[in-house]
């Protein structure tokens, strides 16, 4: 490989002074014609050329309104009191755009005049200068005026203004061709993917070139997309050399790493040049970029959310360079599609690491009139967090530490309701997960994150979220969530809302394998358990089940680990992972698994008095009330409604 | 007309209010299933119901790492100091994204082992906890996940992860179908219009449909058109009828005026029910709507600008209405297509009629950092100043003179260059006209605004531009522009630029029909001038000359008419309104007129010593030495380059 090192993990504006350097010289802008009539092709597009109005808009005098055309020297000195008489053959009625005759050279509105019902003479009260009431030739557009610019986006008034100024065909820049190749041994076409409902271990569905395509789409730029090429070095780099011959750019899926398959960088080296190789950016790190004949060849990383990065860093801003000459640093505000930007501020403390610009996904809500953001899962093999974000953040390479409340300037993506969403921070739950669409149906909005009971309850006394919910086993009372409230809430009053009650058990795997029926089975050396996070209410009630049992924690088996939800922790069970969760029964039900109930836990909401009057708090309670949702709770198995 | 009179000249608020009352109770919103690859169909649409995941993502324990799969108890204790041996049996070497076998639940860095050259055994350097480096299965979802919400937007990522979760379709909400039909009998189709160089007196172009095409397919909404109908009630009404069954929403171009042909309103109410009719608002007057069936029916005034208006105002929230249920304020942001929205500044005076709301189409530009907007022609029949606009301001009912100064809150359209742009105030000319394109191709841009001469100047001075021009003769010193510029710059430095000497003479109708030869003959009975707004330079010259040769202006028929520009006095004469005009030899040359030369007068760019280093005006000056842009000037014709 042949990349200097000065040019491998690099930052951004490095990458892009590599593009710049290489790629402006070679920019050659092609052009193509296209007839008006193809709206849709010429919508948003670049004239490469001035364009000149052929013919005058109008092309006659037209009438300005509806009335008379006259001579205006005829009605000199006409007035009410002293009216001018007109015969048939001085006058003639316009309709208002129309043309006024050669005669005339204004037009008597109809308030102004009569007609002389015995002799069909017009009578006027009003004097007319000349040029009153008549657009005049030209008056929007004259022959040879210049209507649109080069480099001018073009927009619908000005192709209907084409069509006025007699124009019938537009030059524009063409859009560049690119070709996206998914490579590897693992990767399965969507169509294959789908065709089986439990694809083998390893394989995995060749889903980013819908991610591509989206954005493309987007950006309103074509995209190929290649078949699946297996990680054999030959095909590859026949393809690539195919490739560069027919698209103006080349974008390859995965095969950056430094995994013993990974080809796509020796390839580039030897049948061209790799310009530089993995980036300062997180996520995004494996991405690479060369040169092929002449033309830029772009190696996105195969998991979806670097996919995604390096899309909207590289990708993008190479598309406006080899398209349009050159770009400006609003490119990635484009790149993501933002509709705005903000200064936010971190509801949540945030760790980035040193030298690496990171790009953050996030919810946002407005507490207290602040906009804040709760980042998600950082991973780069995370895609949910992608599809689940209200914007971009890129936290530039000298971002270390970021405590709660640090301010970060964030790009927004998706339309928030601020002033309707409220934040649910309290006890993971499947059936408060399906309450966001009913939420919105009565004109709300919740964005709901899982913390734990404990959690919830400790984000409420610090104001971070609207409302809270928990199911908190007090050891000592025996009673629950009562005195966790009063050790949190302060001064505050904190209205209480039991919706139901969650049939709590042992998941153990389906047909109970291992024979679990009791809670001191979880110690015995042959099993182990999924444990959730500290603070989660569910693990609360395990210490509770072991103390009472009289087991120690550090003799189950699994006990350190964590699942962050009942689904997770029920999915563990299937993969084979653990043996047996603390969880509820819709989790074990939705999964398939056997279960062995324990106990019937409330499941408490709070809310601070102050956010009663809230509109999402509002929404979020007829929520609660309505029947199609409590239909999908029943459904879910496991919850007893609170009389 | 049956429609009530508290319905006639309404609000758009209250125009709303009627669509809400009728429109709200029909919502029915009907539903697709797309499959997920049509993604140009499906990016942008919304969700019908929730979207639940099919399967894990991943659906096995996925390795993070390049590295060697091992039990992570059979690590315990190892470090570099102690290391831990397993053979063959007990590991396996994985890749970034491939399955962990089921033996194993950890992976080992490539870093943190070797491999045993004689026994290929494994060297553990670093103890493991169970899970380590493995992406657990569903670490990304867990099926049964709610990975969209009923009425989200589909995004990409969002596209992307269905397919990992297996969804192979989704449900959308479909789009309503919406037809258009112009009426007029002088209404001509873009294809007749283009076909024939010099249509008749009174036709004019249907454009119209393609503004509505280009704004749908913004909105990502389809549009039918309709072929053009007659202004014939029987044919109408018939169309109207039929469409009602076959489409969701009815547009009608024209006809709602109070013309002898605008028959609508009656179809409407004899066929159903006119909702409301005129809005108080300019451009957009004669709107109306209607209910026909069950389907709305809306009336486009003929006008392109009143078109675009009742589009944003009426159309597009009534396509929210009958889409999505409602549609909040910011409705009108998003009709327009906005990118941004800006308090700016008038930098002209303006006077918005009482009790109407009206929309302004303006240029933007930065002066000594604020923000400020330049107003363009206001007619509701331009249809250029609407495809020249930067954005739109819609001025409330209240607004009556508005002050130079005046805040205004505006809606940004296109890509504006603050800081790059600079302002021209001063005195029309083609050539000047055609610089705008160069200056871009420096990197800088320009707005050209023709004031005259002596306007320019007075801009200038007041700091209301960046740069002027101007070619005034002193009638007492005989010297152009000094003694004015003198009046003009007080305290400030002012460089001053000859470009270029301009021909000036009297221009006349091809063949100099009326034998006009001399200024003395602008006055004779037969001969009708068309004179320039008062502060033009070419206006002095005509007031010199008319002095000089002892002729009194009232003695000069159409003295006091006023043309904006040397093309638009030169397209009267074209038209018959006017027999000679004082102007340059380039827009003669441009109509085909005769030319009778007088002078040459010197045509200086004035720029204040302060905006020498400002981006725009560098490009300006470099734009000037350009030699295609010189070769444009040239074939203009009658401009002669200062040595």
């Amino acid at each position: 490989m042949v990349v200097h090192a000065e040019n491998e993990h690099i930052s951004l504006e490095k990458a892009w002074d590599i593009l710049r350097n290489h790629f402006l010289p070679l920019y050659r802008p092609e052009s193509v014609v296209v007839p008006l009539k193809s709206v849709n092709r010429l919508m948003g597009k670049r004239l490469t050329q001035d364009v000149v109005a052929k013919r005058n808009v109008p092309h006659f005098n037209a009438s300005a309104v509806d009335g008379f055309a006259i001579r205006s020297s005829s009605s000199v000195y006409a007035s009410s009191a002293t009216p001018v008489i007109l015969e048939k053959m001085d006058f003639q009625w316009v309709n208002t755009g129309l043309a006024v005759d050669h005669q005339s050279d204004s037009v008597l509105m109809v308030e102004d005049s009569s007609i002389d019902g015995n002799t069909g003479n017009l009578i006027i009260f009003k004097s007319l200068s000349a040029g009153e009431n008549v657009r005049p030739v030209g008056e929007d557009v004259t022959r040879g005026q210049v209507i649109g610019r080069a480099g001018d986006i073009i927009t619908s008034s000005f192709l209907s203004l084409c069509i006025a100024s007699g124009i019938y065909e537009l030059e524009i820049f063409s859009l560049p061709e690119t070709i996206y190749i998914p490579t590897g041994d693992e990767i399965v076409s969507p169509q294959e993917w789908i065709s089986t409902d439990f694809p083998e271990s390893g394989l995995v569905a060749e889903s980013n070139s819908t991610l591509l395509k989206g954005y493309f789409h987007e950006w309103g730029i074509p995209l190929h997309v290649h078949e699946i090429l297996p990680d054999d070095p030959d095909i590859i780099r026949k393809a690539i050399k195919m490739a560069v011959t027919k698209y103006d750019l080349v974008l390859i899926g995965a095969g950056s790493a430094k995994g013993k398959k990974d080809h796509i960088a020796s390839i580039i080296s030897e049948e061209g040049c790799l310009l530089f190789h993995w980036l300062l950016m997180k996520p995004g790190r494996p991405a690479m970029g060369g040169i092929v004949g002449n033309t830029p060849v772009i190696d996105l990383p195969g998991f979806p959310m670097s996919t995604a990065v390096v899309l909207w860093s590289i990708v993008y801003p190479l598309l406006r360079l080899i398209t349009q000459g050159d770009y400006d640093n609003s490119v990635l505000s484009k790149a993501v599609s933002s509709k705005e930007s903000y200064e936010m501020t971190l509801l949540s403390s945030h760790s980035s690491p040193p030298g690496i610009s990171e790009w953050l996904r996030f919810k946002a809500v407005e507490l207290n009139e602040e906009k804040r953001i709760i980042p998600l899962t950082s991973g780069s093999s995370t895609l949910w967090s992608l599809s689940e974000t209200d914007g971009l953040c890129l936290l530039p390479a000298k971002t270390l530490e970021c405590p709660k409340g640090t301010k970060v300037s964030v790009w927004v993506t998706k339309d928030i309701p601020w002033k309707k969403r409220v934040l649910y921070q309290g006890s993971n739950d499947p059936a408060l997960d399906r309450i966001v669409t009913y939420v919105r149906k009565y004109s709300g909005d919740i964005v709901l994150r899982s913390v734990g009971s404990m959690g919830g309850l400790a984000a409420l006394s610090r104001d971070e979220c609207h409302l809270a919910a928990a199911h908190l086993l007090d050891p000592v009372t025996g009673v629950y969530n009562e005195s966790f409230i009063q050790d949190f809430c302060g001064n505050e009053i904190w209205e209480r809302f039991l919706i139901y009650k969650r049939v709590q058990g042992i998941i153990v795997g389906s047909g109970n394998p291992k024979s679990i029926n009791t809670v001191s089975d979880l110690a015995r050396s042959d099993v182990r358990i999924i444990n959730r996070q500290p603070g989660a209410g569910t693990r609360v009630l395990l210490d509770m089940l072991l103390q009472q049992s009289g087991i120690p924690s550090t003799s189950v088996s699994g006990y350190e680990t964590q699942s962050v939800s009942h689904y997770d922790a029920a999915n563990r069970i299937v993969a084979g992972v653990a043996d047996a969760a603390i969880g509820i029964k819709a989790a074990s039900d939705a999964m398939g698994l056997d279960f062995i109930p324990i106990t019937e836990e409330p499941f408490e909401i709070i809310i601070p008095l102050k956010y009663m009057e809230h509109p999402g708090i509002k929404a979020f309670l007829d929520a609660l009330q309505d029947n199609e949702w409590k239909k999908n709770v029943e459904d879910l198995g496991g919850y007893i409604w609170s009389a």
